[in-house]
């Protein structure tokens, strides 16, 4: 199990949260997503054999926001 | 018909923008409702016999975001 922070541009509101949160935990192999707002940051707790990181980074972006 | 043009605090992205315009869109009585982020503004135009600005403005609040 892996543990990444990924900075993440465009989140401002709660809607935000759950559209990230919602997203992200619904791939296979995520155990933990936790958006942190005023940081800017999506914390995730994977399983690197079922979900590549760049897996994460694209269901964000397709969310709209701009993962750095 | 009546025109009005509420400042509404809190609106920050495109998901505000749909729970605002869907909300209120959905009230019977709302011919248009048109949500401005950068001016934080919420533009309506409703029949004063069918709904009440009171109800509208409820509606916004029930979303989640202030009305002054």
């Amino acid at each position: 199990m892996s543990n990444v922070t990924l900075n993440v541009q465009g989140m401002s509101c709660g809607h935000c949260v759950k559209a990230i949160e919602g997203s992200v935990g619904q791939l296979d192999g995520i155990n933990e997503v936790k958006v942190n707002l005023s940081e800017a940051q999506v914390e995730i707790v994977y399983n690197e054999s079922k979900v590549s990181l760049e897996k994460v980074k694209e269901t964000i972006e397709d969310q709209g926001y701009e993962v750095e």
